[in-house]
């Protein structure tokens, strides 16, 4: 209840339920990565019509409702988004909840849900959302810097992949005039360097000059607390130039470069922090 | 990615860090019930004007949330829902998401979520939502059905208990001109039988006569799949309705009811099934 | 250490570590069956030249082993043993070590090997222990009586498999004087009625007449606990028996019955208690 | 069974309570320590009469025991012991039982606890053992090398501070013919100093004189595997010396050392790898 909470005089007989419900807490100073994928959003897209190989719009709603989960996880430090699925990492020293495994990672995906609905109209202000999508989310640790970059490094990748491949498949269908199926055929066992060159000699494509957002994902970085100021202070900070109209952008970083490379953590070191 | 799924040719150098990830499966044939509350309901109350000691707008979109849920997922069988919170039944067989901890959580709190901002404006259509809420979840095992129904129990007596306490709470303060701490003195130490007494001689309120809504919460149960049909007929049966314009309320019933008592329990067996 | 507890006066740099420590609590309310099996029996046998089919000193001293275990832990108030496993059931109510699962499984699995080493004398007077053997242990939870009951069954039905298998592999080869291939060969495919008459017909053996602690294994239970009686009067009253001479034996009963049927459970109902 | 197993042939209708058994495989890529504790190890030095503050021949039991362990185990590569405790180190990459904690510790706990009855006379010729005594195990998870080291730093300073307050408080009763109770009293809080001091003035003990195992307690090094050896090859080597009669000594090292410093993990720089 969250009007008024009478005092625990009663209830005596049957609250020894609550002793069913374990601990989960996380290991410490692992890095913990949150994820999120939609749920259906291949029917989702379908349904409102999203542009392919990407919806610019579809994009920047899912950056906005990780800019909410960021926003109010304060250890969410690191976002990267690509597709329907966006990841967290929170810093090994992170003690949100208590680091409680379910309790984490369940109110991150509500509040990237209903950031995602809430902000809909932000983004498709011509398209009626026709139904409440949904995502899932997980949690999983990494013990080292190394394993974590690798995470990163795997999901960049995947971006990459994926990304290559439709943009040649959505070119040989939309301006090639090939059906789904041709176009599949076309693609089977080429690699990349055969797309490469179907994207520039069939339709005079550069794949590197495509949109870093969709070559790259989306980075998200939240910038490092001035190291002498209590959290106290950093949140009165925070509030002042939300109040002035600061925007927020000066406090959560929004890119579209690489996190595969050395450069990304060099300039960042306070995103891994010391290993100890 | 939900646009295409390029071969699993590249990634081998990172997809190692899949490993990382741990089973969290669910012990099999236990109750599993799944609970959802509302984070910082207080506030989104206060924000929104919600009317107090109830408000009835917020019960019911919280009561099409559930239905969301329930619709979406088979095998949640029975909801019950009071103030901020909603629990959800799975009954011991139920083999969603092959049982994982996170995965049915997270897509549960995800819709349940989602469908809380999507129906906002159905039930509040002149009161715009200031932000995007969230609740967070958890799943609790039962091994027996009584263990499971004093789970219920507990969540129904919780609700009597708050709802008698508020009820009079609010009669004093906005009937009776006290202010919070003369009315949370004035409750102090008193019994149940105390309240009745101040509602009905101080301001000629038989509680009893309150509406059920309030105080018992609302139960929500899914009707027994008829016992001969396949889920496949059965599916194209819920869908023949649904189109036909026959009313979802067929398929699951909500209520105003007690379910402390046997009544409940006898009514719908299907509900606990056999404990084999 | 177990001489003397300094007061926890130091440490306090180092010992953040014990956090990492996580919780590992059994669900409340289900049965617990902590299983052990012997690590390499194969070879122990071997060394030590135990008889074949079945090794009754083996067998017996596994039953002594089985027997401290259930002196020491009062909770386990069954044990099923048959060749190099032992399966102990902790009732629904159990609290010993608070539940803690690792707890719980490393001291029996330690009692277990300890005792076995200890008592080897005992049951091989004649045969040196040429290494210390070891066995490994889990604990699995079973909420239904149901479940407890089908595990039992399953370990039974193991046991009467795999006897009535070596009982014929051994006659053919011991008296049959074939070597292990052919007899294995004899064997590839034959159903439960085959190997019955071969025993009977070429061997002169009623399989049904062989010892029961072979073809069943041992049942140890543990008699219900005068219902009047505190933990405190019970513990005297056993050490009371225990200072007199009486036998152990009116404790712990050693059966070696069927438990597949329901007449053990009909005999024993304080077994499965009741299951709310 | 160890003898036969006979095809899987029947079981079928009770197996399906093998899928209650659920996973508990360990995080990938972290240390491992697992820890053993003699349980009421107050009685059983009491019953067989070790000498306090130290009993030498249990000490070396202990470690015999633990020895057997690290042969038993290629995984684990350093052991530390104190008093009625042994910390077993498994690298990073162990892969022991496939990670799955129950299996790993149960068998350990199993081996250390079979050895220590198993060598008992070894240690003890003239004194027979009392019962089974029994020990205890856990596995906890660490992921930095620092919070390893901690771990380690943290027995060890425990070692120090108990073995510094036993020496002194059996000097006072041993030698200074107090009783148990003035003993105590006379320690309440003194601090290191003033236990030196006490056995230096009263009975000119130099506690930095007292033997090195009693004081850093036992460290158990396990030589790395010259690198290019493959795990095959390896075995072979270490089987040719055992046949051959060359000590085992050379394989894991017995030592009484500080490894709170870095001297010593700069010595054995493999133990702890490289945190990739």
């Amino acid at each position: 209840t969250f009007f008024h909470s009478s005092s625990a005089m009663a209830n005596s007989k049957w609250d020894y339920v609550k002793k069913f419900e374990l601990d989960d807490t996380l290991l410490p100073n692992c890095f913990a990565i949150a994820r999120i994928d939609g749920r259906g959003f291949h029917r989702l897209a379908k349904k409102h019509n999203w542009t392919r190989p990407n919806d610019l719009r579809a994009l920047k709603l899912m950056n906005k409702a990780a800019k909410c989960v960021m926003e109010d996880f304060d250890d969410a430090v690191l976002g990267y988004g690509q597709s329907d699925e966006y990841s967290f990492l929170f810093r090994r020293e992170a003690e949100v909840f208590q680091r409680r495994s379910a309790k984490i990672i369940t109110n991150l995906v509500s509040k990237f849900s209903s950031a995602f609905v809430y902000y809909w109209p932000t983004y498709f202000p011509d398209v009626k959302l026709q139904y409440p999508p949904s995502f899932d989310g997980r949690i999983v640790l990494y013990p080292t810097d190394r394993n974590l970059r690798d995470y990163l490094c795997w999901r960049q990748a995947d971006c990459h992949i994926n990304n290559l491949y439709n943009t040649t498949f959505w070119a040989l269908v939309q301006q090639g005039g090939m059906n789904n199926n041709d176009a599949q055929q076309r693609l089977s066992g080429t690699l990349s360097g055969d797309k490469h060159e179907i994207l520039f000699s069939q339709f005079g494509i550069n794949y590197n000059n495509e949109p870093e957002i969709y070559r790259k994902g989306t980075v998200m970085v939240k910038k490092a607390r001035p190291p002498k100021i209590s959290r106290k202070a950093y949140i009165k900070l925070k509030q002042e130039r939300e109040n002035s109209g600061e925007d927020e952008e000066d406090v959560i970083m929004e890119m579209y470069c690489d996190i595969i490379g050395d450069k990304f953590w060099v300039d960042y070191p306070h995103l891994l922090g010391n290993s100890n």
